[in-house]
């Protein structure tokens, strides 16, 4: 079996193990139990006919006496690209909307309120191949561009807010950035959120085309609660989803396109820990699939030239500040992931844990800005 | 089956797992497979003697031309309590030296360096029954105590570093501390770390008995490398892990007591997020069994009072920078995880992901600088 072939890891568990055994190991792997989501039929029917994956899963809180629960629901939606990478750029761009509206449409359906889709969806995640051309035309204006007003028909259609992450082109200024467009269900453009880290490693040094954000740790106050976007490489940075939790982020997306050996082990690992350490929610994105470039180009690692980067492997998941999280999507088909969750759940968890309230934070303020100066001298004990 | 009952998830996936199938899914879980060590016959027959299990690891690195390979072996201990909780104190604690001393002298068979204890190993985990009466009597000197003499006994006879966590006493200020003394493998007194976060839960609010820690995030140079202590509840806390790391820390260890429902979903995750965000190696602690006290107490939970305060489920492991970790301990027996690693992994994971190098310390230095003032308004965009 290769690796792009394994399906997903809840599936194998749940045909080989016995009721009970897997009933522990599933308490281990995932914590409390996440109640399956009903469906409407009709959402269930598109899914099958549009051939992508459709789960829905709920988390619950306690109710209270004072607040009145706060149920909303968030779409992930992880997919392939859809025509081959030599196509024209537009008909690329064009035919990713179709493919992805049609998905959104059944995010509707299911009562979703806030959608994210995945890291530059618009786009084969093309940064590997250190090319220039073509695909710095692939980047849009954030506020302008074709397809944040694709976004913005969708977002007043279905009065759901949508979180659009572009490769961004700032004319202005002549940069370009990797970016979340958040749209209110209102239709307009809420804001955008700027990629805080890049990655600088031997096949993908993406600041090859981007540079670090500097839109800092913004948080977006929608109708459905206040949301976050960490994108990508962010995850694997605790200082980063901190920070937005420190603005007052409830839900923190993370939209990504990741592959293969080395970062999945790491996937289920850090979206889940950062909604554990910092009371929150949060929900990891990767796309699907395997893209090939007519180009070859090397990795930086020794190999041969090659025509693609690797496997996608999806898995899209959401993480609870209670610690558990819902099953991933697919490692390798087109997917929804429909979640309901009651945010009043963060406030709970935290009241019951305290992690922000034993954070010390104003020690580590201090710490740390000794820590940065180029002068610093690390505590170290000798004999 | 009941949780306690339950040896381990490695075990139950290895005995129902098809092979192919096997090896995708510990991809997934563990990352790189950690190598078995390979470990003495008179080691192994001695742990089976002593009816504790013993198992060994090796995490590699690749050899470079300018350093050579820093290999060294971790010990991780965790055990039950030996005596009844009523039992004479002096019993109990001189009970529990033996039990470790026979568990610690297999270590040296082990060629351990530095192995270190679970938190406040010499004692109960009392904490949970809020009686100051007869537990406050277990808090010993650290740098006098008994405890700290049985410990660099072994530490000279061995060649070897112990970290001890104990309950401190500090007589001069009549304060208790959670502390771990580190004592270097020439048998002195390197220094102690007290823990920095204490957990304020209903039924184990730990400060009631002491109080977060004063001595910051201090890094002890040994012979063996540059380590560190993360206690229990500051597992939860990445800003903790990630100030020892600034500090230096190579391996960071987090010897803790923790039980049940609530906690065993977050520990797979949380040392090892710490290891792949800091680019170390850490190592989680945790002790095993259930613990009977005499005095019936509630915990909080609108639950009838009892006289445990539930089954602490083991587990010990080790994580590395590459995303990869050991299986655990047992849930339920005594044992002793053997672990080599080559330190020069740090760097050159380090090198390779630069997750430091991106982390832009001195934005967020400025960031949580602001963020922890009373007046301090929160980044949030509104329509």
């Amino acid at each position: 079996m290769s690796s792009c072939e394994f399906e997903s890891l809840e599936k194998c568990l749940e045909s080989h193990l016995p009721e009970a055994e897997l009933t522990e190991v599933k308490h281990i792997l995932f914590g409390k139990e996440t109640k399956k989501l009903d469906l409407p039929s009709c959402a269930l029917e598109a899914a099958s006919e549009r051939d992508f994956e459709l789960k829905g899963y709920r988390f619950e809180a306690v109710q209270e006496q004072l607040r009145q629960p706060r149920r909303i629901r968030v779409g992930l939606i992880q997919h392939r690209i859809v025509l081959p990478t030599d196509a024209p750029i537009l008909d690329q761009i064009n035919a990713m909307h179709t493919r992805v509206g049609e998905i959104v449409e059944v995010a509707a359906m299911c009562g979703v309120n806030v959608v994210c889709f995945q890291e530059t969806w618009t786009m084969p995640f093309a940064f590997c191949t250190r090319e220039k051309e073509p695909w710095t035309e692939f980047a849009e204006s954030a506020e302008e561009g074709n397809t944040t007003r694709f976004c913005q028909e969708l977002a007043k259609k279905y009065n759901m807010v949508v979180v659009s992450p572009i490769l961004e082109r700032e004319e202005l200024h002549g940069t370009l950035w990797n970016t979340a467009v958040v749209i209110s269900n209102s239709g307009n453009v809420l804001g955008k959120s700027r990629k805080t880290h890049i990655p600088r490693i031997g096949d993908f040094n993406e600041s090859t085309y981007y540079m670090e954000g500097n839109t800092g740790h913004t948080v977006f106050q929608t109708q459905f609660g206040k949301i976050a976007v960490n994108i990508c490489y962010g995850r694997h940075h605790p200082l980063n989803w901190f920070m937005y939790s420190m603005n007052g982020a409830e839900i923190i997306f993370n939209p990504s396109a990741t592959v293969g050996a080395l970062s999945e082990p790491m996937w289920p690992i850090e979206a889940r820990n950062a909604a554990i350490a910092n009371h929150c929610f949060t929900c990891a994105i990767n796309r699907v699939g395997t893209e090939h470039f007519k180009s070859e180009f090397t990795s930086g690692d020794g190999k041969k030239a090659h025509h693609d980067f690797g496997h996608f492997y999806g898995s899209s998941y959401v993480a609870a500040p209670d610690g558990s999280r819902t099953p991933g999507l697919s490692r390798t088909r087109d997917g929804l992931l429909v979640v309901e969750m009651d945010l009043n759940l963060n406030r709970q968890i935290s009241d019951k844990w305290s992690f922000k309230m034993t954070g010390r934070y104003a020690e580590y303020a201090e710490e740390l800005t000794k820590a940065v100066r180029h002068d610093f001298k690390p505590n170290i004990m000798k004999e």
